[in-house]
């Protein structure tokens, strides 16, 4: 890819870290469409396992690129971590997904599409935020993006812990309890991460911007 | 705060760090607390998520400090380490308590109560460490409390060991079994993060002491 | 011990981590040859026990020799990195002899059996590779060995998959259901940290080869 190596550095990354925001707001768009309507189930998950190899790959750049750069934009380690706490949000999607494909779950949840939901508003949050590395000048304005994925987390972490509370409380089958019990997880930690990178972002806000 | 911002920038990171450490052993405190007599459970489990707060402000300090500070009296890495480090610590003694809570647990067992007073100690030794940091004359001396985390730790697992054995052995009711294994997890990792803090203080030792 | 100080920097790091590799390697083969024949169950994983202390305190000496040396073959991230990924393979070899001690299982299952013989694949892999390191000539060559440590951790994924499907399609007892899923994390995760080695390793061979 000519025209790819003539681009600056920079550009490189900026379009990489882009690239890898959008694939996780389709990871989570997907997620969502799955837990919502519970249709094609298999394909679902199969597209969203796609979507983490994507994902994967992209990360595999970011770093291979990191190696081969001596002047980078921000710090290599904010570049690392962005880069692999983008990557960890895609996992736990897939993780979800994949976890109600093995444990042959028939149905979502109320509390499984509420999550859904607030991941796909972190993601998108988040997906706001990284173009605006590309301008120190607008480095600040991701601050405003970190607050709101700070708050989803919050949410978040409230509906997790309902969720959990009511799966003891209302499931006679344990094996239920055991599965959802996990599947929730995942779910909480997809937004854990997102918090992570909107962390790295802060950083990065706070140093540069 | 005028009278803080002219202190000079090694003072502010060893008070930090020690607010740090007090706020750890206050929390792991109140959880022997909580176990020790299972009164004002939710009163005493909302102290230490406000506690989980606290520590989440100082940690969120000690970053943004880093972020401005060019010369650091240690290496940038042991810093954000150690400031990560003693969060986790607040982080699992908040998990083990807001599960307690969660699970409506009706009374403590008398493995839990072993293992908080185990955190208490590892946290207490910790919390006597953090201060040497200021003086590089004194900082082999932290190498007494590390063995003395190390000691606590070893001695945790045991506990732990013989909490999970017990608690596969002695319980009819598998909910139980599922909810206590989880608390049971949260109190290792309080001391398992106890030791990473003292690995990274002994990491601080070793190269500047 | 003279002879060692008297050895150049470098050439302490490379023997550290073969002697890590091959420790990793032992443990391994000690949880096959205990899934394998089920026989001096509590010695075998007193034997793996041993193994993991050994592994702490070799990982130990390279963090301490990383402290003591200002010029190091490869970055200092990559050297810690690798030390703590290494360290993480026997760490979870260990949990999951251990667990199968503590939830006093009484059979390996023929899943087990597979995972533990995959996790011997991919940690000889891996010792393979490490001696690579002394020659900066044949860094390039440690890239086949990790594309065969990523294909085993792909064969493991799929195996572990299948244990946990089955697990939860075919065993009645519930109690088993829960520790036999903690086991198979254990021995997956296992595989895991080899992908992390092997990760490492790739990025210095795309560095300095």
């Amino acid at each position: 890819m000519v025209k790819f190596s003539l681009m600056p550095h920079e550009e490189q990354f900026y379009t990489l870290f882009e690239n890898s925001a959008r694939n996780v707001v389709k990871a989570a768009q997907t997620l969502k469409e799955l837990m919502d309507n519970w249709r094609d189930v298999k394909e679902k998950v199969a597209e969203i396992a796609k979507l983490e190899a994507e994902g994967d790959a992209i990360t595999h750049q970011i770093i291979a690129q990191l190696h081969r750069t001596f002047v980078t934009p921000f710090d290599r380690e904010d570049i690392a971590q962005l880069a692999m706490a983008l990557d960890d949000v895609v996992d736990f999607i897939d993780s979800s997904a994949d976890a109600m494909l093995l444990y042959k779950i028939v149905e979502s949840t109320q509390r499984s599409r509420e999550l859904a939901d607030l991941i796909v508003q972190a993601t998108e949050e988040m997906a706001k935020a990284i173009p605006l590395l590309r301008n120190k000048g607008e480095l600040k304005k991701m601050l405003t993006c970190c607050i709101e994925v700070n708050r989803v987390e919050n949410v978040t972490d409230e509906v997790y812990r309902s969720a959990i509370a009511e799966l003891f409380d209302n499931t006679k089958d344990l094996v239920m309890v055991i599965k959802w019990r996990e599947i929730y997880e995942h779910l909480e930690s997809a937004t854990d991460r997102c918090e992570d990178v909107s962390n790295v972002l802060e950083g990065v806000a706070l140093k540069y911007g």
